[in-house]
Order: C-alpha cells, then sequence, then structure tokens
C-alpha cells in the first residue's frame, strides 16, 4: 500500500517539519537511530511520493501528526500472563478501551505526571504493538485485515493504576489518558516489511533493567506471538459494526512484568527513564516528568 | 465567545453543506424546526462572521464536521436515581469513557444496529445534555470552566448492554462505540444563551412514548440540576492533565429511565423511533435500523 519502508515524521535541520522514509545505516533495524531521511510528500494514506531529497533529522516526532490521527484503540489483557499477573480472567473477547489524541506523544517525549496522578502509587509501563490502520474500512475478514494495515510503531500504554483501577469507577480511560501517555514510534515500519506481526521481541526497560520480556523474571522471552487475541483478528472484531480510519492506532495489549504485577510493586518515579522496544522497528525512549508546581486546582 | 446563537450544519438546497446561525420561528425553541439560516464563514472556533446570506435548509446534519471534533468524553452514572437503576455505587469522581468520533451521527441520522449487536437483548437509549468545548484548555478551574464552552447539544448515548457489561470485559467502550451510536445536535445553542446548563428539562420519548424524565414513572420531572458532577465541575476535573480541544464533546451522563432500569426491560427494537430533547436546545430524532444482511464475518 505504501510506498515507503519505515515512516518517520521530524523536525528537519531546516527547522521545519517532514514525513519521511528512515535512512538506516546498514545492520541497523532501529529507527530510532535515524538521522537522514527521504523527505515523502502527498498523502502517506494515499497518493504520496518518497522523493530524492533528503534531509537531516534533528529530532523524530510521533510519527503521525495529530490532525492525521482519528481514534487510538487499545485492547486490555491481551497476553495470557499479563492477564494472571493483573489477577484478571483470560477475555473471551478482546477487552477495548479509546485513549485521547491528546495521549499521543513522540519517541523521545517526557511523560508529564500531573499533581492527581502523584497523589497516589500506580504509574506504571505497558509496551505493546501498535498497528497503524492505512485505509478505511469496516466489516473485514481475518484473511483480509491486514491488507488495511499501514504498519507497526512500539507504543508505551503509560497507566495509573490507581485512577485506571480503583479510583475511575472500573473504566480505564482517565487512568491511562493524560496527555502525553502514549508515545509512539519511533517509526512505522510498512507492513509490505513485517508480513506476519506476530513473530516480533518486545520488552520493556526501566533506566537500563529490563522489565517486561527479553531476560524477564521467568527468563522467558515475550513475543508478539504470545497474544491472546492477533493483529488480524483484533481488527476484524473491531471493525465489526465499527469504521476504522487511516490513521487510527491500535495499542495491541502488553505482556507480562508490568510494575503492577510485581512484588515489590515497581512504580514508575520522577526521572525515571523507560524504554519500550519491539524486534524490526525500534525503541521509544521517555523520561517520567513529574509536573512541580501546586495543582492549581 | 462565539457570534452565533445557534449553530447548525446543514445540507442547503444548493446541494451544499455550510455552517449556520439557525432562524426560528418566533416563539419556537427547537432548533430541530429550523428551515432557513443564515451562513457562518470562517473559523467557528475562531474568527467567523454570520454573514447576512439566508440558506434553505434541506437537511440538519451532525453540528460539528467529523474533523472539527478530536475526542468525545462521556460521563457515565452522573444522576443518582440512574445510578441506582443501574445498581451501582454512586461514583466518588466522575466516570469517563469515550466514544470514537465515528459514532457521532446527526439529529435525524439513523441508528445502525450491526448484527452483533443483535445476537443478545440489550439496545438501549440515554439523553444527555452534550457540552461543546470552544477554546483548548487544560487545568482550568470550575469558576472559569464556563468561559471554554462553546454552547450545548442534546445526545443520545446509544448503548448495547450485553457488549457493555457482559461481553465488555468490564469496559463499555465496545459496547457504546458503534458507527452512529452517538446522534447529537439539533445545533449547538450558544453558552452567551444558556448561561446555567443546570437548569434544563431533559427527556427520551421511544415510538412517542415517554421514558425518561418529563412525565416519568415517578412523574417527577427531570432536570440536568440533577447531575451529580455539574458541568463545571466536570470540565474542571477531566482537564486535570488533560488538553481539552476546541470541538471536545462531553456527554455528560443520563437520567433515570434507561430501558435496563425498567421491569419489564425496554430493549429498542428494529424500526423504533428515539427522540431525545433538551429545554432551549431542541429535539434529535432516530430510527433504530437493524441491518439486514448475514453477517460477512
Amino acid at each position: 500500500m505504501a510506498s515507503f519502508s519505515r515512516l518517520v515524521r521530524f523536525l528537519a535541520r531546516d527547522g521545519r517539519v517532514y514525513y519521511g522514509d528512515a535512512i538506516l545505516p546498514r545492520g541497523i533495524t532501529d529507527i530510532a537511530k535515524t538521522r537522514q531521511a527521504r523527505i515523502v510528500t502527498g498523502d502517506i494514506f494515499g497518493k504520496h511520493e518518497v522523493t530524492d531529497q533528503v534531509a537531516d533529522v534533528r529530532l523524530l516526532l510521533a510519527p503521525l501528526a495529530l490532525e492525521d490521527v482519528k481514534t487510538v484503540r487499545c485492547l486490555g489483557l491481551n497476553y495470557e500472563k499479563h492477564a494472571n499477573e493483573s489477577k484478571m480472567a483470560i477475555p473471551k473477547y478482546p477487552v477495548l478501551f479509546y485513549k485521547p489524541v491528546t495521549s499521543l506523544a513522540g519517541p523521545t517525549d517526557p511523560i508529564p505526571v500531573h499533581q492527581i496522578a502523584q497523589e497516589e502509587a500506580g504509574l506504571d509501563y505497558e509496551c505493546e504493538l501498535v498497528a497503524v490502520i492505512g485505509k478505511r474500512c469496516s466489516d473485514v475478514s481475518e484473511a483480509d485485515a491486514l491488507n488495511y494495515v499501514l504498519g507497526y510503531a512500539i507504543g508505551n500504554d503509560v497507566s495509573h493504576r490507581d485512577w485506571q483501577i480503583k479510583r475511575g469507577g472500573g473504566q480505564w480511560s482517565l487512568g491511562k489518558g493524560f496527555d502525553g501517555w502514549a508515545p509512539y514510534g519511533p517509526g512505522i515500519v510498512s507492513s509490505s516489511l513485517i508480513k506476519d506481526p506476530q513473530t516480533l521481541k518486545i520488552s520493556t526497560r526501566v533506566n537500563g533493567q529490563t522489565v517486561q520480556a527479553w531476560l524477564t523474571r521467568s527468563s522467558q522471552e515475550e513475543n508478539t506471538a504470545d497474544m491472546i487475541f492477533n493483529v488480524k483478528h483484533t481488527i476484524s472484531f473491531l471493525s465489526k459494526g465499527h469504521t476504522l480510519l487511516p490513521g487510527d492506532l491500535i495499542f495491541t495489549g502488553t505482556p507480562s512484568g508490568v510494575g503492577m504485577g510485581r512484588e515489590p510493586k515497581l512504580w514508575l518515579k520522577d526521572g525515571d527513564v523507560v524504554e519500550v522496544e519491539l524486534e524490526s522497528v525500534g525503541t521509544c525512549t521517555n523520561m517520567v516528568e513529574f509536573a512541580k508546581e501546586a495543582a492549581k486546582l
């Protein structure tokens, strides 16, 4: 569908923001290491062109501009061991929730923590494969579902367990929707490069220490192969009676190892650096930044 | 903030779509009765003009174009009697959930019911005051909150109780987010006309029979005065650490009388006509339309 391999959005040395196709040094697959990109012009979901014009990348931004995303869908409890550690039942259907577009952020943006999310402990990380819808669709079959995917990214479904589970009245929305609580990127790897999204190692590190996957507690690797509802099934299910639009993002759930599932609990603190990584895609590295001033309310 | 009194979006006799300021006959307040409007040009959230050009209204559309809405926030359990009939606790904090922008529909659009929402009983109505954000804001105080409101509409938070409560894994998103399940309108009454949104009678009729409010079972009138968290508090709360954008909608919860709260249950059926009405704003009239063809999946 797309003519680019690894879509990035970036601030260039000329001070302007572009879409581009990442140029990676030989042997490197982490898009976060992109230093140059071929500028992409036109509609990234439609007619567009990867030009010969190469730009220097000063800063990678969220891979899609805010106005290019309509809806952010997320699955809960989509890995069996994570459902177990959350002390929740294995779901019979995909468990859907939404994050607002204002929660989206770039691969190196800080994760701002408002005063009301500092009152109680519970700030947590969740590495997730993010599928990016490329074409409008509804009621798609599983067999056809991946044809509607533009590509894949890695995202962090940042969550505050106290607001999510206790003070949210059972609905997860408030505790997961704060500004900047859905960093994703570092770019979007075209579905022409990732033919099967269920084969990718996925992991989180906090201050350099692996906490989800690769060398996890059980020393067992986490892999997108372990999803309860794979990407095909998820897209097909979510599209029943629901129109998916170009630029819609689907966060596909996190494997085990979240802070809530550990003893003692591992809550994120001011200044912590969280890295989420997906094989063949790359890394988002975001620092937790507690708001310092007194709450205005 | 806005120079219009009653914003409508409509298909005109010339076949084009316009924003307009509704012209209502003397003594009429229901915007649904709009037959003519003064065309509004420019940015409805910024610099705009109510022109002298009067157009004939052929059909009222959803008051905001899809690209003018970023996020649809909704409150659950925001009227005490509704929390009681739902057998849920009175919430301590506003209970937030989201509907996708694809659920938005116009004041006379059908409510499409997909096959997976026909499998079990549970299709229900919820009349709700909808506050429309006019200016970007975050961390606003209660005292200042209404200054960020462009105006008010009436909406129907259409819900399928089986998907919402049972098959949704506890998250309400799937059972409330189907295409067209958030009709609203018939226009947006400027906050300069409605200075206090907590004084408005609100009601639902199904096939002409009042089911929520005005002459309800208890013969007690339902009024937005009965909200647990009023609009000021809601906006202030939702804006903590969350940026609200122009065009964001807030569905503020429904009063008692929903189908789920009745004995016997009153579930919507194919062909039912649902009217939701808000004093000083008007009526949305939407027909339930069961998808007829066999599920493709």
